[in-house]
C-alpha cells in the first residue's frame, strides 16, 4: 500500500488541506474565508480525516507549506503539523509556498512567476520552469517591491498567486500582452500540489523531525525589525 | 456584491463542491473515496456553507457538471443540484465536464486533451486550445476507444482526466515524445473550475430552472442499450 500523507497549507489567507494515499488525492480542503486559521485547519483537517476514515495515527508524512507568506499563517500550520508529527512520532517534509504554486501550473506555456502578498507594497516572488511535472527554480526566493521583481523578467510569463491579482494593473503596465494569468478561481494555492513536492522528498528521505521543522519568513518579522532597530539606536 | 454561486461536480468518482463569491473562491471540498456520491456530496456540501456562514437560500446560482462521465454520479450530483434549485427558486447552470478538466489548465502549453474513463474500453474524450484563460474546444466531445481519440490528434498534446492515467501507457506507446500529462495529485476535475465556466454564462443570462436540467450523457445507459436491443429483436 503506498504511503499516507497528510498537508498543510496556511501561507496565504486561504488555507487548505490534503489527504493523498501517493500520488492519489483522496480529499482537500480548501477555505478562503475572512477570520484566521487557528480554529478552522485543524476543523477542516478533523473532518476530511473523519470522511475518509483515517486516524492521524495512520498517516506516513505529515507535510506543511513553511513559507514564504503570512507570518501568523505560517505559525498555524507549522505548529498544528509539529503537534500532530509529535504526538504520533511521524516524518515531516517542509516545502516553499512558491513552489507549491508553480507546482499547481505544469506544462505552462510560460516561465511562472510565483507572487505572493507580503504587505508593505512588498511581494515574495520566485520565477520557475514549468514545462515538465516539476517546476525547476529560474529566479530564486526574494521579497522586493513587485516592480524590482518585474525588472528581473524577460519575455512572456505565467503570473500566480495572490500578488499576481494585487498587483495585475502594474504586471500589465509593464509587460503588456507578455503577461499571461490565470482565472481568479483557480489562482488559489493548494495543498494538493504541495503534497506532490512532499511525497517527492519523502521518497528520497529528506524529512526533518517535528522538533526540526520551523517557517520560513524570507523577510525578519516586525517584532525582529523592531528588536534590532532598539539595539541598533542603543549602540549609537 | 458579486454573485454567490455554488457548484458541483460529481462526473467522476472524484466529487467536489465549491463555493464562489464571483470569481473568488470562497471554499472547495475535493473527496475522491471508495463509496458513491450520494451521501457525501451533501454532507460536503452541508459542511461548506456551514463554514462560510452561507445558508442555501442566499446563493444565486446553482451550477452543476452535467456530463459526460458516471452516469449514476451525474444523476446525483444533477438530483442534488436540482432539489436545492427547486427549494430556493434559483437559476442553474449545467456545464461540461470535459470542458471543466480543460478550464483547470490554463495557459497550457500543448493543446489539452482531456479524457475521463467511460469503461467498456472507451474514454469520454475532447480537445481544447487552453493558451488563454478560457478554453477553446477543438475536437468536439465523443465517447470512443482511446486509440481513436488518439488518431485524431496531430503534435504535441497534454493529456488529463481519468483517461489519461488509465490509458497512459497506450498514449505513450503511440504519442512518445509528444504526450505530456500533469501529475497526478493535481489531476482531477474541480467543482472550482467549473465555477469559472459556471459563472462566465451566468452573467450573460445561459441559465436554466431547476426542472430543465438534465445529465448529458453522450453514450446511450446500459439500460436504453437493453430496451432498444430488445424492441429490435422484437420487431424482427
Amino acid at each position: 500500500m503506498e504511503e499516507l500523507a497528510v498537508t498543510v497549507d496556511t501561507s496565504t489567507p486561504a488555507g487548505s488541506v490534503a489527504l493523498n494515499r501517493g500520488e492519489d488525492l483522496l480529499g482537500e480542503v480548501v477555505l478562503h474565508l475572512r477570520g484566521t486559521h487557528t480554529d478552522r485547519i485543524l476543523s477542516s483537517l478533523n473532518w476530511l480525516l473523519t470522511e475518509a476514515c483515517v486516524k492521524p495515527s495512520e498517516v506516513d508524512v505529515f507535510g506543511v507549506v513553511i513559507g514564504p507568506g503570512s507570518f501568523t499563517g505560517l505559525r498555524v500550520g507549522v505548529a498544528t503539523v509539529k503537534g500532530l508529527a509529535f504526538a504520533c512520532d511521524t516524518p515531516v517534509v517542509g516545502v516553499s509556498s512558491l513552489e507549491t504554486l508553480a507546482m499547481g501550473r505544469p506544462a505552462s506555456a510560460y516561465p511562472v512567476c510565483t507572487m505572493i502578498d507580503a504587505r508593505k507594497h512588498e511581494v515574495y516572488g520566485a520565477v520557475y520552469d514549468c514545462r515538465q511535472e516539476v517546476p525547476i527554480n529560474q529566479v530564486q526566493e526574494q521579497v522586493v517591491p513587485p516592480r524590482v521583481m518585474l525588472e528581473q523578467l524577460q519575455g512572456e510569463h505565467l503570473f500566480v498567486g495572490s500578488g499576481a491579482v494585487l498587483y495585475r494593473d502594474l504586471i500589465l503596465e509593464r509587460m503588456g500582452d507578455k503577461a499571461h494569468f490565470v482565472p481568479r478561481a483557480v489562482n488559489l494555492p493548494r495543498a494538493s500540489s504541495a503534497a506532490a513536492l512532499v511525497l517527492a522528498r519523502y521518497r528520497v528521505g529528506k524529512t526533518c523531525t517535528a522538533r526540526e521543522i520551523a517557517p520560513r519568513y524570507i523577510r525578519a518579522s516586525e517584532a525582529e525589525i523592531m528588536r534590532a532597530a532598539k539595539q541598533a539606536s542603543k549602540t549609537t
